[in-house]
This record gives structure tokens, sequence and C-alpha cells, in this order.
């Protein structure tokens, strides 16, 4: 279909090809430079169709919950990592991708969830890729690469017969609390380092660690050394959104992701529009609030791509009202009730997951649907 | 199938059927000794099987989307308000419900919509039901009770040959910033006079406005009198959240949905668990953190609905990571890792959009899955 915005039913998520090819061609060039695997994280696009972008369904994924890893082996792809800690009730989940073919490689931080595979494996004759979680930053899961388990928490996998261990994988999400390029670039290599130490404690064990496997998307483009690591991990890159341009971590102008609404009310005497774009439409993520400018809810821009002449940003959101204070600057006759503009996200990822999939702008002016996966 | 919480794939919707059935008669009973229409806003359970707990499919209702309109008129509900002002390009999708002899009043709040809609029944040989939004508080859309523009447009729809005038509508969303339950009764009274004030100024036109509707669940709780208002719109209430609870408009005890969570993790050194709810499956709605008590992304209690000792919260999130900092009086062994919990939410209807439905826990302890519709 010829691109017509005017046709589609708002709020829609709106992808932009030509960015969406280059941050995907951006990040395999980094990979291949710097001789590392790229498993991307599919938990931004949810998406066959953009996910085979990298190299059909040969590429490695990683995927944030079962559904996704469900979705994407039914679609083809048959090298997933499920990077967040598995919990019994998963188990047999898993075995079922596993009886199938699919090399799913699952995290654990804990002796209990080993003995729970373990038993598992051994209960139904599967066998099972595990992989353990190291803290790098204090941001969320997994153990400290100086912990005392580890070493003991290796060997457990290591004796298990139904169990290969994979490796160690980390996730440097502390580089989001960063407010300076500097700082990413340090928590980068204290990515890097947290892997190196852990995976040399387990050496003096005598035990061998497959693969390495780290990467939050600023992590990944701010580091420049991986000697050491095999594997990395960004997800967000794919689409880029506010928070990380404000980073530093991208331009605006990569970011390949947004909402088209439509303006449905003017408030003339406060210089207020309405848009149908609300909290489900945007998402309720305020990170941009702890930046340098809080974009609110998002900023908005025109239709074909371009921006306001100053800031233009969704100020307040209801359910399904977004609100917009126009600055003094930009007149509300630019926004008559029915035109539509593009809401650039706050964060790719809660934005796109309230909707079931894309329309894809192509670099020839055509629309296509791309279908994405929700839920779990 | 018979209570067995421990069977169900999470995270996933709870919805204690008592606390719905009693939270829908509370709100019944109040309408029925006020003598006022209540037409339930749909927005916040998106499912037939709740809202034809009112009056079967004859309950009117209010929805915030065209596809809840859809949706709910395939299931047989043929009266409904859109509350959301309608733009140009969705005229198309009112005249096919209203061809299909769906009762649906549309909203508007400007002499652009109201033209496009007359020619569009024009043109197109359609009736349609107009009511004009009233802004009560400044929180949102609507012509202030006093605009000059506001009788225009109503005669305006009384000329057009295609729209029936339905009547004025508002919404006291500015209750939603109260701090004090006495606050709300006083934005309640203000919602009400912003309704009979606009009256008054069609009366002195000679202009009959058949209905008077408001609406949000705090002002309709506080509300004592509804002389002169014929309709109330009221949402969450089916569901109540941490935040109307809060407010005053519920006690924590009559809040229905919950969050099922699992734990996947545990950092005992800082005595916090990980759950397997994170951004997603709380949504990033942080409405709690402008009250007394800010709850972080929800509040944790027992599988059983129990709560803890002292108030545990999830106080961060990742996309699909829910991080508890349990206070130092709760043991991190009450919580093993596979275990379940559930989490109130701080905002239901933000939370439970991001479900395909619910799993209805009954006063017989069964388990039965109730569809809910999403997007747009």
């Amino acid at each position: 279909m010829k691109l017509n915005l005017q046709q589609l039913n708002t709020p829609c998520l709106i992808l932009d090809e030509v960015r969406l090819n280059n941050n995907i061609q951006r990040m395999s060039d980094k990979a291949d430079r710097h001789q590392v695997r790229l498993r991307p994280h599919a938990k931004t696009a949810k998406s066959a169709a953009v996910l085979k972008r990298f190299q059909g369904t040969a590429t490695p994924l990683t995927v944030s919950t079962l559904k996704e890893a469900e979705y994407f082996a039914e679609q083809g792809f048959a090298q997933l990592l499920y990077a967040v800690c598995l919990s019994p009730d998963k188990i047999a989940r898993v075995a079922k991708l596993r009886q199938q073919h699919v090399d799913i490689t699952v995290i654990i931080d804990s002796f209990s969830m080993a003995t729970a595979i373990a038993a598992y494996a051994q209960a139904h004759q599967v066998r099972f890729s595990v992989a353990i979680e190291i803290d790098c930053d204090g941001h969320r899961a997994g153990l400290l690469p100086d912990d005392p388990l580890l070493v003991a928490l290796a060997k457990a996998l290591f004796v298990d017969d139904g169990i290969d261990f994979w490796g160690l994988m980390t996730h440097g999400g502390g580089s989001y609390d960063c407010q300076h390029w500097s700082e990413v670039k340090a928590h980068a290599e204290q990515e890097r380092q947290a892997l190196l130490s852990a995976q040399a404690r387990l050496q003096q064990a005598q035990l061998v660690c497959p693969n390495l496997s780290l990467g939050s998307t600023p992590t990944v483009v701010a580091a420049e050394d991986f000697s050491g690591i095999n594997e990395i991990r960004p997800g967000v890159f794919v689409f880029f959104d506010l928070f990380q341009a404000q980073l530093g971590a991208c331009d605006e102008a990569d970011i390949a992701l947004s909402v088209l609404a439509t303006v449905t009310s003017h408030k003339p005497e406060k210089n207020r529009i309405f848009i149908d774009a609300g909290g489900l439409a945007l998402s309720k993520d305020r990170s941009t609030s702890a930046q340098h400018c809080d974009y609110g809810y998002g900023k908005v821009i025109k239709p074909d791509g371009t921006g306001f002449s100053h800031n233009v940003i969704v100020n307040q959101v209801n359910q399904e009202h977004g609100v917009i204070h126009l600055p003094d600057e930009v007149s509300i006759s630019e926004f008559p009730i029915g035109s539509r503009v593009r809401v650039l996200p706050n964060h790719a990822c809660m934005t796109a997951a309230a909707y079931p999939g894309y329309h894809l702008v192509t670099a020839a002016g055509e629309l296509h649907w791309l279908e994405r996966c929700n839920g779990w």
C-alpha cells in the first residue's frame, strides 16, 4: 500500500524502515568489527519480520518471556537465550521447546533452581542449557563476580547429567542511570570486567566457561573493548528512543519508532491541544524525567518526521487522552482537529507493547504491516 | 477448574469475584438510590463478562475507544457512549455501528467536528447522536460552562438534520489531584454545578438538553447530591486500586484486581527479591507517588490475599523484572524461589491493559477465564 498516514486508524505505531535498517546495520557492523556474536534482544520489537533482518531465522535471539521464545521458535528461530532467571513453574515450557529442537538457554542465580532443573531433566529425560547470571553493577539479579557461591553453583551445573553449562551472562542496566556518556563507557568496561573476573574464578577451579555474554544497548554502543567476550545482547537499538538519544547512544534522527495520533480537541485559551494517544498508547514510562530534558510522555513531531520550531511534548496523559501544552511560539493553528502528529517514545520497548504490530514505512514510501507478539 | 494458583502461568491477572460483585452492587445501589442511570465506563475491565454483571447486555456502557465500542456491540451491548472527543477520521467507524443499530453517542467540543459529522450524515444518510463535552475543572477537554461557543454549538447540533443532540457530559478528573476526601466531595459538587450551569444557558436559548451525564469514580463515590443529573459514568470502581483506596474511594479490601507473579531470584545481602512481573506486567503508572504512601509499582500481598506484617512493595521495575526491597521485619525466607505473590495495582486500568483476560476466582474457589479486548 502506498503511504497514506491519513488512512490509518490512530493511535498506531509507525516504523521507519530506513532508520530500522541503519540501526541494525550499524550494530551488526560493530559486532563484526569486534568479532563478537550479536544476539539481539527481541524484547523491543517482538516481531519475526524485524529480527529476520539480521541473519534471517539463523539469528540467535535473546528473549524476555517464554511467550516470545515460543513465538520465535514457531517462526523458525532456533537459538534462543531466555534472559530472565528461570523459576520452577516455567521449566516444563522450556523443556517442551528443547524437545522441539529449539536450542534455548536459560539463566539462573541460585542453587534451588540448579536443583530443580536437574531434577526435571532426570525425571523427563530432557537436556537443558543453563547459564549463570552475573551482577555487574547492583542493578538487577545475578551473583556478584566474587560471590562465594559462584564456583560451587557452576560446579553443580557441571556435574549434573541433564545440564550443559552454557557460560556467564550479565546486563549492564546500571548504564541507564548515567547522566554522561563517559559514565556509560565506564559502565561498559565494568560490565566486561565483571564477566572476566567471574570467568577467572571458574578457570581457577578448572571449569570451562564456553560463553561470556553481556549487553545493554548503552554499554554495547559505548564499549570500545570486547576482549574476552564472545556475545553481545543489546535490544532497544533496533528502534532507539528519546531516552537513548539523550543518553548519547544514538541521535534523535536514529529513532525508528513513533506513535501516529490524531488531534481531537483544542483549548485555545490555554494554547493546548488533545490527541487520541494517552497513557495506554504512549505508555506511562517517564524515564526522560531523570534526564536533562524531560520529554513528558513523548516528543511531538510532524507526520513527515520533521520537528517543530520549538520542542512540543505530550505533557499529561489520561488513559486515552494526550494533552499537549504548546509553547508560545507554536500556534494551535498548526494542529487542526483531525490532523495527525507523530510522538517519539521515551522508551520504545514499553510503548510498542501496547500494539499488535507496526506499520512499516519503506524507503519507497509504502506501508507494510508487521505483527508482533505480546504477553506471557 | 478448582482454584490452583500454582498452575497458572505468571504474570497473569487475578480477579476476585466476591469483591467485583460487591463493587458492582454498591455502585448500582447508589445509582438506584439517587435515581440516576448508571452507564459504567468499560475502559477498566474491557470485558463483556464483567460488564454483563450490571444488567446483562441491556447495560448502557461508556467506552474509551472505538475498538471497545465494536467489541461490546458484537457482544450484544447496544447503548454506548464514546467518551473521547470524536475526530473526523473516526466518523465512518461510528456510522458503521449506527447502521448496525447500535445506539452509540459521540462527544465533541468544536464547531469543526459538528460540521464534519453533519456533512457525513448528509452524504451517507446516517443519523448521529452527539453530546457536547463540558470542562468542569480544567482537567481535560470540553467547553467551559460559560464558554460563549456553547450555545452556538448546541444550536448547530439542533439544526443539523442528521444529528440528534444527546445532551451534556463532563468528567471530574480533577478529583484525581485531591489529597483529602473533603476536596473530592467539593469536586463532585463542582462537576454537577458545571453541568447545571451549562444546561441553564441552553434553556435560556430554548434548547432542550435531554441528558446530563457526569462521572469519575472518586466524584461519583463522594457525591451526595445528583439533583438535576440523570446519568453517572464511573469506571475503575469495578476493580478499584491502591490509588482509589488511598484517595478514600474504597477500602484496600475492595480491590478486586491483582497480578499473580512468581519469585525468580534472591539478593540475600540486600534483603531483595525479584519477581517475574515488571514494567509491562504492572504498568509504569506511578500515581501513588503523589499520595501520602508511595506504593512504588504496586503493593505485594500473599497468594491468599492477605498482607504481610509490614508493607511490601515493588520498588523498581525493568521490562520483565520486579524488584522488591523487603523491609527489615520481613524475611526473604517467606519468598522461596518459585513461590507466588500477588501485586495490587496502583491503577487498575493501566495494569489490566497488558493482558488478554482475567482469571476470575469465584466465591466457590473456582477459576474461570474472562477475556478482555485491547488496543484501538
